[in-house]
């Protein structure tokens, strides 16, 4: 089901099985709060979230604000029980073939360890619907030493490794996470937003200078296209897609940015958290 | 004048003007502070940092622990007035030939407004001392609507944009520092050692990726030449070197894992700081 203006979604579906539902406005960034959630019924994200809480529909994607994403699913699909506020997931490539998941990602801001030690059980729960055994699981630090980092990183240290069903690894500094053997990296919301996003600032800047160089140099069709390749790897259209964990229902956020494979890999996603049951192993776990 | 074992230093500077002095005990990480500050008297870096205290030496480089140096440094040193507690501040790379510096990194956790403006202060003066005019300062956000991000940071925007000797930018989000037009970028040092991390450990990733490529790859000697020097602008030894600031005295931090171009590089920075007055800068500024 396609949500938005169905006078320009319509002729782009004909003749296939999906539905197009009007709701022509869209939500701003800008929005408060309160007009998401009373005054935007007529909003293309308000209808596909009352879809899934009608169970109309099994998962929404939307490339729409991340707070009007996260307030309208709050309010109109709830929390598994125990779950104070979702969190936001992304799955992040390391080297090798290895893929990590990192949480949160910017709806919890100054979040304390109680909330951090459910992050790691929410995360751990979104590594095993991946397949992965006895996910390990550390918290995103300044250092390795016990005294390093704030007050609630370390308490929360304590609450992860006493609990038996947590693989705990201790902390991982950001610049060892990428070629770490870790399943599952755990933070507050604000800070693994900017991690998340200097990762990706400093990529850009070396494809930059990568292009630039290569602008000047006599290369080969075939290392051009080997080139490309790597820039491809760290693509954010590639891991486009994050998911709100701990609603009772699957929503996937896709950057406002991306292209039609970016927002494939987003719909991709959703389809994979379904056939996994991602929401009943977070609710079995968290 | 180089601190340590003189037994293993005096070979290596015979027949030059420089000095050994011997202070063999080498600060660990791990040391406790009261150990630090008090049983360290016969460790080489209690000994330097007493060689800038009693003014027989204009500054200090030091390649160990980040929290010793910090804690010797305000202990035997001394703030400026009105400093409350020094900052860690660095130079980074930006797209083209701009270089912006970013602080705290690391030095302070939890800050509150009153520090990230005085962070701001001290950042601005910095950028003055290598010859910028009217440096422009922003503060690293997760986004750049006003009511984003933790309060303290929100309060902050308050102080900064209400001070006339500053050029205020706004919020800044990690991916677009490296491209925009800033000078200076403020932020908590928790968060900002996070970001400078998750950039490096970003870079290396695309590094060992761009090496598992052209391994397969029949590159040319020009091209891997030039990929070489690509690596080499985002190599942390070339903009080795982590200034305190806000001390009576220059001190600068050296990466553990400095090589000799890298130690070099912080010791030029030492330098650079002593010819454009940066203390004087400071603390006519903050």
């Amino acid at each position: 089901m396609f949500f938005g203006d169905a006078r320009a979604i319509s002729p782009l579906i004909r003749g296939t099985k999906h539905e197009a539902v009007h709701a022509p406005r869209l939500l701003e960034v800008d929005d408060p709060l309160r007009a998401t959630l009373r005054g935007g019924v007529d909003s293309s994200m308000h209808a596909a979230i009352r879809a899934i809480a009608g169970d109309n529909a099994d998962a929404a994607v939307s490339a729409g604000s991340t707070g009007g994403l996260m307030a309208l699913s709050r309010h109109l699909i709830g929390t598994l029980p125990g779950i104070r506020r979702p969190a936001i997931v992304k799955t992040l490539a390391g080297e090798g073939e290895r893929r990590f998941r990192m949480l949160d990602l910017g709806a919890n801001i100054g979040v304390g360890p109680a909330q951090l030690h459910q992050f790691a059980l929410m995360g751990c729960a979104a590594a095993s619907a991946d397949g992965v055994q006895e996910p390990a699981v550390a918290l995103l630090n300044i250092g390795s030493e016990l005294r390093k980092g704030p007050r609630s990183v370390r308490a929360a240290a304590n609450l992860l490794a006493d609990d038996a069903r947590l693989r705990y690894a201790g902390y991982i500094e950001p610049d060892r996470m990428f070629g770490s053997s870790l399943d599952v990296v755990v933070v507050d919301g604000y800070v693994g937003n900017i991690a998340l996003k200097a990762a990706e600032g400093a990529v850009r800047m070396a494809h930059y200078l990568l292009g630039r160089e290569l602008a000047n140099a006599a290369a080969s069709g075939q290392v051009v296209e080997r080139l490309q390749r790597v820039r491809d790897a760290y693509n954010p259209q590639r891991y486009n897609g994050a998911a709100l964990l701990g609603l009772n229902k699957v929503v996937v956020k896709s950057h406002g940015g991306a292209d039609r494979q970016g927002f494939a890999n987003a719909v991709a996603q959703a389809i994979q958290a379904l056939s996994a049951a991602l929401v009943a192993q977070i609710a079995a776990r968290a």
